[in-house]
């Protein structure tokens, strides 16, 4: 929808007609007392709203569609998609609980843990190898090592693994070892990594950029669906907080409202990440409650059995009996809010 | 603490010491090889760190204890405060909920739907008669009309009563009609109005700025305790979406966290908001089992009969039929929570 | 203009019209492909647009008139109001500098800081006099003795003075004493108050709330015109920072874009506070002439002689020396901006 | 520095000072009334904080030193840096504008801009080649027909050239073709990015993201550094906009405390976008201005001839003449302060 100013003349409410009709779209032009206001009927994706804005005349353009048109459930005809990825089923009935170390130190770290998150009752097994770090001083992951140990520990245990892909020249070789690819939060806007994870045709799990408001997230989800990837998995895992002068409580702020505000749009399961979120062990379980009671269909949560040796974010592992009790809080809720919906 | 540059003059060191010296506290210097650091033993509140920073040869001082003693379960020596508010016990065993409409509108429109909210299960009637509004041209309430409808409706039911004051010129007015006094959002930071509410000596429902850091928030609770009242109800009700270009989809961002962050701090029992902060009706329930499994003892939550005749925020009220849905819902999640930590 | 959903009835579009027209507005009705999108003729503020959206079959309803008629220059028949206060022009030509110390602390404190800001150019002497403070156990300044010392030395020196008014309460104590009367930015949002001070008929610095778009903060000066008082400068003095984990660099982040963006739109003259938006001293001279380079009108700067002993705010504070090398730089600039305007 | 818990354990203590000792530190440890606090003497970037804060019995673990000293005048033993860039010297005396369409869309197109921003007084050509696009179906750039007649008009015209680089895999080939990199917003936190681009031993135009913190950005930039590259340029761009329900005034909120900020701490030079900050061509002059008055030593500016036809971005493109005024204007700003700077 154009809206005209006041004062704008014949031939530049004209001009916007053109344009619109030369992308094959048609123009609805009503004049009101004090303004023209020219709608647009059909797909108004072909059309760039930054150059109406732009012409003589126009006091604003704005969208009436959604800018994300490829992740809706209408587009994607389909109300629910089920992601199956080496025996888990993120999607299905229950909730699913992706677990394991932040960053894979040894093979014999990362068996050790996983043995215990797996009984703890996880189906997906996560691990850091090519870590992407603030400070060019920190450990950067053990790379491709990593990913040989995560493959070999989840074949070994029968549990689906997942690992961030963190750049481009890495896509295929990680693809090579693991069953589900994260893309991280800093990574949303790189449309270049989204297209060249989403050809190695595999589950994604697509975390949500600090900075991305809901729409700017399935935008860019939109890379994946256009390389021909529907496997996406779509993570809140926090927002920039409120700024400030005091240190602020937590690390970022975890918008659960974007859990039953996406569930109404995309058919995608929705996966909530409360370590990275919070940054602090003793907000993971409300928080985690908190997730599955608002609509979340999976966890990714961070485990270490020896967290003050852990080489990263130690201060929000948790241990392996915190996940059991974890595990069963959060069943008990989905199986509560199941129960519910069933008899109405 | 105080960090002093590296090229700090021994003068200058002494000055800083002087300070704390004279604030009645005790300076610990220990010299670093780059840098000189100071502590301060004793109560940090009684300097200035902003005079500190000020001084020569400062780089920076930073706060140790944090800003908000006086709300602390230390301070208060008190593990939970039960708000007790004519029957209604806030914080005591199970969860309160507040509803009614955002405006009082007429007796009969208060009568009706206070009905409908105490069989759906609510404790606290809530509804408001000097509405603070964005523009001057809104409706801005039926004042002291609404207040007597209030209490009369308060009365013939037997439920507590909950509105806004406004003003400090309020204060008094609206303490001689109501049981609990709301203060707004928008007058956190009034210490003022805060004062004066104190003063009342009824409970108080505090709500959080949508600009207020956690520590802010605790930090300016601190007027009420100081003016001798303990009976506070802390409210969350959403801090300021990541802005854009286009439309966020919630008014505000719930911040959740919060919920576990202050319980683990303060006393007081801790209320959710999320008719205010979503903004939209298909939102609350999902907010509010989420904030209960967050940790949350209330909710406040707008009721209304005939959304589309309602004077304010219509688009984000609940039908009663929806409260009591809402209600039993959310009633199943804190049952489950206490059975859990019962069992240990 | 209300944008209907796709499966909209007809009888739910009719309602939509009835609710416009018995506001004694116009429909414009366009039936597109998908959706039925229905326009408002007339003035939109005498419709509420959150109950539009409550209604059947609504999608979304949006503003196309700014919601701040009573604050723009067509609305006031102006481009440039000049406001007079006891012989300081702000406004008209050339820069206003308004300057003196963050708190009054005695009368020699005043006189001596006052004759110095004078003499280095400024126009108006600031001093605080009830403060507004984040922490209870702050200096809460010295309240009428203060508003005594402010009128006495103003006398003395002929300079118009500006304090904060707090508090309701005080708006016509704090305008008995001083020629203009300052709307703090954490009061930006009090409604009462703004109509308080409005009625005493004094000019009003108003200041922006560090969370206010600008559109709110426009929103709010309605209030101010609407109590019939045209007297006003918007002042801008920082918003929220973004969040995160180490320590901001300045405390709030100063918005210079909303200079130009409010000098297009209102005829009242933009004040820039480069003390409170940045909280460093050595920060305020580039961000001054940034400011004047942006089109404002005028500076708030504190100014103390002894930062170190300064009672709040020392921090920020300039000496008066720096004051004076800052009014030369920034009247360099002021000059080239006219000479160029001149020249065309 | 490490600040223990009230109720630390001396073997607690004891496994933070191992710690430290165990990473070829210094622990200086305090006992204070309340707390025991631990200082660090030597380089913190050799310790993780986040595993300090892990630890039993810790409170929290503070930085003291900025963690990006690779970016600083002390590591790089430089006041100021000047890049050279095909007769460009970026950082010398006065300012530097880079300038050109956002998007390559022709030879014709580009040879005739350039033309005009070359006489109007650029030292610099901007142009889009491979576009990062919020949307899948925004156009996306001609790819590596834009860099050929990227270099084909730098070297026609004799002007220096910048593009940006957005993906690992466009690194070699960029280089190949222009004379400066630029690493756009979005990819700010993207380390191998930012190490493929230092590897090409070219100047770099570094921007910050919309997200980040002066630190963050700073300490990204190390990545650059420690690949070997010190011919940086930073850039702010803007920062995210306040949130909120109505359209905002600008894209996003030029950051110009940040100019002074980093040139404080950095010897690199500091430019300016506030084209892509403001989104708006009635702003470009007024905060160019104020960027040349805030210290910033370049601009970097979309010129358009015809951007009504434009393909990306047209709303916010000067047109050649508008370019040459604001030259003129900014450079009588650089001239005043330079001369006042030498005249004291």
């Amino acid at each position: 929808m154009i809206i005209m100013k006041p004062a704008a003349r014949p031939s530049e409410i004209n001009a916007i007609i053109g344009k619109i009709k030369s992308a094959g779209l048609k123009a609805d032009v009503s004049k009101g007392e004090g303004q023209t206001v020219i709608g647009i009927i059909g797909d108004e994706s072909r059309i760039d709203f930054d150059m109406l804005r732009s012409m003589r005349g126009v006091e604003t353009a704005k969208h009436i569609q959604a800018p994300y048109k490829l992740m809706t459930k209408e587009y994607l005809q389909e109300e629910n998609i089920i992601i199956e990825a080496n025996g888990a089923r993120i999607g299905a009935e229950g909730i699913t609980y992706i677990a394991g170390p932040c960053s894979i130190e040894s093979y014999d770290q990362l068996a050790r843990i996983a043995q215990q998150v797996k009984e703890a009752g996880a189906q997906v097994l996560r691990g850091g190898t090519f870590k992407p770090r603030t400070s060019v001083h920190s450990f950067q992951g053990l790379g491709e090592l990593g990913l040989q140990h995560l493959q070999k520990v989840g074949r070994e245990l029968g549990i689906a693994t997942v690992t961030e892909v963190r750049s481009e020249s890495h896509a295929e070789l990680v693809a090579a070892y693991v069953d589900i690819l994260q893309i991280g939060m800093r990574n949303m806007y790189n449309q270049d990594l989204l297209e060249a994870v989403a050809r190695q045709n595999k589950p994604i799990l697509f975390k949500r950029s600090h900075a991305a408001q809901i729409q700017e997230f399935l935008s860019f989800g939109q890379y994946i669906v256009a390389a021909g990837n529907r496997q996406i998995m779509l993570c809140e895992r926090g927002i920039l907080p409120l700024g400030g002068s005091f240190e602020p409580e937590t690390r970022n702020t975890l918008d659960l409202s974007a859990v039953p505000v996406l569930a109404a749009k995309t058919p995608f399961p929705i996966i909530v990440d409360p370590s990275h979120a919070t940054g602090r062990r003793d907000l993971i379980l409300p928080m985690s409650m908190a997730a599955v009671a608002s609509g979340a269909r999976g966890l990714i949560i961070e485990v270490h059995d020896r967290p003050e040796e852990a080489l990263s974010d130690g201060a929000q592992a948790l241990m392996p009996a915190q996940l059991k009790g974890l595990i069963r809080r959060c069943d008990s809720i989905s199986e509560l809010l199941r129960s519910d919906s069933q008899n109405g």
